[in-house]
């Protein structure tokens, strides 16, 4: 950093206060907030207030602002400054996931065509520097599968269940109360906050580009008292698992409550912390730990990123490559355990292999292999509840017509 | 990396090998090792011989070779490399710790002087990208302490003598069999090879340089089964813990057995694995995993060092400043658990603060806070061991003198 850096910043929500405080304690004599554009002027602020205003183009079409800090909600308006941001040739950090994960694949050419970076290390997993360790330590490593906790309220919600046997309610609440959960927790919950973050992570490891849409997201809000005994019979933590494995050119992946064993170390992150194993063959595993969320701990992200952008750094998506294309698959064989009350819910030929069925006390089980495609239905049913069990990888599905051909 | 960079290559053992293959495998059209200068020229070897020299100026003196990589066991010869290079302005990779923690401060200078960077995240706990993670995460937070498993060896070792009631001999037998641990022990189970990445790690995190002879080293040598007890008890488990702590401006640091709660997360890394605990101000508790030598994921950190350097990365040791300087304290209060057979061994007033003692039927013990000075006059005692209760932090030690002077 030899020249002093103006910074242009949207939003100053809960990343945004974390990110100013950061940079204002820093003292660092090379980066200066120039313009914080803001949606609403009349809230009470204690930043001097020349420093705000309600027009993007102050930023945008500022000459003197170096790097654009995008930290708002709104993912249509993100992506609109973002690429008004690429076009004025202005490097841009935003931790905006949704944005980032709908819109991956255009974001990564429009990098390209207009030669100017976006880092976005805060979009995933908050303080865990993930993106940077996937394109600086794995760009020579064959990463095989990775597996993570990628929401900390689901985590935080889930420690209670088990830990201190609240039920669903009662642990949304607390977490709600501490500031865990959003008032609406549906993002969080069903699972469609990991879904982003897992489809980011995706084209790092991976080097292929998947919409959220084409991947599976189970939510946390039908588990059960007795899924939970089940989960403790067999020596296993239940946790929202974001998981993606690359089998040949193919990578598959889900979000889904999942049996993880005690051994694994996943199993022992509680609260709100997140983390993530990653399998290399070289390197075999590593895990990162640390806060998922929280204003200081992704403004801090956030302001390292900017640092990055400053020293030159870009992400080089090694993965990405020409030859060789690899491609996300929406099918796949995936070993599950479902529970439900009435009997014949479900039956034995939803199975592609049945492993195991019994009746307890308190409802119906099945056990076995089944289609992603097959719990895609499943997903707005409430009488059943599924939870995949861990430390089983994916199975490529094959269609009985196509085992008969390939018999022919 | 726009051009094609020539590599010059010094030792060709266990990291070299790693090293070598990974870039073969990875057919970068940008990466080409010119030269391999090895010691023993009558050894057989799989590769093509006209690579191979026993003169290192081939290397050095070659103006065609950009990047030199540094993969030699001696120390000495090594900083003679290292400075040769830099005084050539080639970029050096290198992995050896002993070198490196000896010789920081110079060569933190010697990059300075020559405007010539060196990488070497491959000397500190092998695949686990530790100083990456410090320079480019941790910039912009304080840094409050660290504690980490250093050494895989060692961590093998307890871990057979705990979960498998080996004894010490038994275990140590089985990790050199298994090529986890050299077959002269001392550097690890003496706990000097957790010592050096210590000190180098200090340096990043804090900035301040200290000599390694200025860190005390207890071994796990002396660990007992009565140890391994007590332990349990107090549900703990035993690992040979490297840690920094920063009060002030002072940096305290130690490298010893200890008592882990099986609550922190470092209790549950086992095998040949190393790990970190980070304690951030703003992002509170990281954790990084993975395997901490070998010659694959040694090799790939190299490699991934290298090509940091031909994209321009350098380290910028963001903690070392000039205004308020940290300097390291080689005393400090440390809390203890000591083991020992024979009555009188130790004695009440070799503490500074005495919290409990008894006898039970297989020896004596003591429990307290005592100086770091008192431990390090004990250190070639074979009649008692030390364990530090983990999870108590430092205390400044203050001698009686100053203490009263303060009062005066």
């Amino acid at each position: 950093m030899s020249k002093k850096l103006k910074l242009g910043v949207f939003g100053l929500g809960s990343v945004g206060q974390g990110f100013y405080e950061l940079l204002d304690q820093s003292k660092n004599p090379n980066l200066e907030i120039k313009k914080i554009v803001i949606k609403n002027p009349t809230k009470t602020r204690t930043i001097e207030s020349s420093i705000f205003s309600t027009t993007p183009t102050d930023i945008l079409d500022d000459p003197e602002i170096d790097i654009v800090v995008e930290l708002i909600d709104d993912a249509a308006t993100a992506l609109e400054i973002l690429k008004l941001s690429l076009q004025k040739r202005k490097p841009i950090v935003t931790a905006n996931k949704k944005m980032l994960a709908e819109n991956l694949e255009e974001i990564f050419w429009l990098q390209r065509k207009y030669d100017t970076p976006v880092l976005y290390e805060g979009a995933v997993c908050g303080s865990i520097p993930i993106i940077r360790n996937l394109e600086m330590h794995y760009a020579f490593d064959t990463l095989e599968s990775f597996e993570g906790i990628f929401n900390g309220s689901t985590n935080y919600i889930l420690t209670k269940m088990i830990d201190e046997k609240s039920n669903y309610e009662e642990a949304l609440n607390k977490a709600q109360k501490l500031g865990f959960a959003e008032s609406d927790p549906t993002l969080d919950v069903k699972g469609y906050d990991a879904k982003y973050k897992l489809a980011i992570t995706i084209a790092h490891s991976f080097g292929c580009f998947v919409k959220p849409e084409h991947i599976l997201n189970l939510g946390i809000d039908k588990i059960s008292a007795h899924d939970i005994r089940y989960a403790k019979q067999q020596g296993c933590a239940i946790k929202l698992i974001a998981k993606a494995e690359k089998i040949g050119n193919k990578v598959f992946g889900i979000v889904a409550p999942t049996l993880v064993p005690v051994e694994n170390p996943l199993a022992s992150v509680k609260n709100e912390f997140n983390a993530i194993n990653l399998i290399g063959a070289s390197t075999g595993l590593q895990m990162l730990t640390g806060k998922g969320a929280g204003s200081l701990p992704t403004g801090l992200v956030v302001l390292s990123d900017v640092a990055s952008l400053a020293s030159g750094f870009k992400y080089s998506y090694p993965k990405i490559t020409n030859d060789n294309p690899v491609v996300f698959e929406t099918d796949a064989l995936i070993n599950v355990h479902v529970s439900f009350s009435e009997a014949g819910a479900i039956r034995l030929t939803d199975f592609e292999e049945f492993t195991g069925g019994y009746q307890g006390e308190d409802g119906h089980f099945m056990t076995g292999w089944i289609r992603i495609k097959k719990l895609a239905e499943w997903v707005d049913r409430n009488d059943l509840s599924v939870i995949v069990l861990g430390d089983t990888p994916f199975k490529v599905y094959e269609s009985k017509k196509e085992q008969e051909l390939s018999l022919a």
